[in-house]
């Protein structure tokens, strides 16, 4: 019940952000509504797709689709608020992280797949979003560069995955790995913590 | 019947596109049929892999396949035709934009999804192979920056479904959704429509 | 069992190319081992998601995805040690494409495909590593360039496919096949033997 609500605030703001994405290569409503929606709805499918659980969450229930389009075409209009409060934004962006961390680990657990896959699945869920948006809009993808983020989405599914695995009650492992969660990435933007670059310079190969 | 004779015209227009622009990267032999292939039936590949809907077309029809692979390496030798007739291919592409989102509506309608998921899998058929085409030859999308093309798809989407659903014969369906939609697209072209778009230049944000 | 232990050597050397190329792009220990990942384990995974052939390889043997991720955070230590070898890593890409393109023809006929997209099979599960591994590091796709790399996965899926057929014993297949095919990629990479180049520059299409 948590988890869905922190879910529809979650894809909302993760939707803004690739429409503000959208807007800077200068797309059109179609444009910022498709990358609103592959940055907001993407992770799960991408996930979805690659576990082969079908149908996919937003063709189950469209009314997140139609979440994400709006949010997208309402952005074009409140961009200078959006920007104002970019603060707000790197905390919704956190939750956003988080939740969709945790149901890719859960989506997984219920298919019986192994503790490696159930963690991947959780990072799957939480990166892909972003990545999507940075590739359709041919940007640097920032979270192969920026501070801590897979990482944070790891430990969210290695954390809930332990927890569910030695019989914590659901809702307590879902407190708990949302609290961690967020606060790591929390700590990790304000004290930009990140991980090792690897910097290859040779020309020589390839 | 009438749809598979245009599907087939669609697919072979779009693969010739695919080609020319798999040229301008100068791509070899195997790359022409790879972005050929993309362009024409990528979008219905896209619409199957997110709806689950397998086997694929041309995997069931490798005849499709053959076709595309063809009408791609056939391009390198008559370019320059091609570019002459530029306008024949605006017209065939409107077509096959058509025929692909009276496609995409239906099998969506066949799997009984909901009336949303049954446009948006109109939009993507006729959208998507486009879309490939253009990141993999890794040029700014067209159909996010000009004349009205998604939203023909979304337009040709709702009448197919609407008249269906009310209970018109499928084929006066068919034919009423390819004039109304051919002709708003051309129309898109003629006049220049095209919806809004949004720039935004804060640089700011991310 | 040669076909599985070559098949390890292929994925670990393609996770080293993968691992470089992310670092040309100064990405971080995640896309390092997003890229070596999506190099040595993305054609299969473009395959069966083609082929609806689930569960992916490695969502059912998660060790291959543990072996690409830590072959790529290794090639961050010995990035120097894999440039000066780098000649033997061309011998052991090849081996690399020819196992996954026999892998490749095998899924297909276990689902009793057409022959042609057994061949396509084939060339999909042996090429998209590499234009996955271009894709994400924005770099021109090099199998569309260079010297035959897509053809010798289409010679060595006919061959498998054509000898499986008439009914030779599958060792033999095998071995014929990867002595063929190695051979025919050794000799393209030493000739430079490649496919006609497309070279289209009329601005005047779109």
């Amino acid at each position: 019940m948590l988890l869905s609500v922190l879910y529809i605030i979650g894809i909302t703001a993760e939707a803004m952000t690739g429409a503000l994405a959208a807007g800077k290569r200068h797309m059109d409503w179609f444009g910022v509504m498709l990358v609103a929606s592959a940055t907001a709805i993407g992770g799960g499918t991408v996930r979805d797709i690659l576990l082969g659980h079908y149908p996919l969450g937003w063709v189950a229930h469209p009314q997140y689709l139609v979440i994400t389009c709006v949010a997208g075409i309402l952005t074009t209009y409140f961009a200078r608020w959006v920007v104002r409060f970019h603060k707000v934004f790197i905390l919704l962006d956190a939750i956003g992280l988080i939740v969709f961390s945790i149901i890719g680990c859960q989506v997984a657990m219920t298919m019986g797949l192994s503790p490696i896959i159930c963690v991947v699945a959780a990072v799957v869920t939480g990166v892909f979003g972003g990545l999507l948006r940075d590739m359709i809009t041919r940007r640097k993808p920032m979270v192969l560069h920026k501070e801590l983020y897979a990482s944070v989405a790891f430990i969210a599914g290695i954390m809930y995955y332990a927890m569910s695995y030695i019989g914590v009650h659901p809702d307590i492992t879902t407190l708990i790995t949302l609290i961690t969660g967020f606060s790591l990435r929390m700590a990790a933007v304000y004290f930009s913590w990140s991980l090792p670059v690897f910097e290859f310079k040779e020309e020589s190969f390839h």
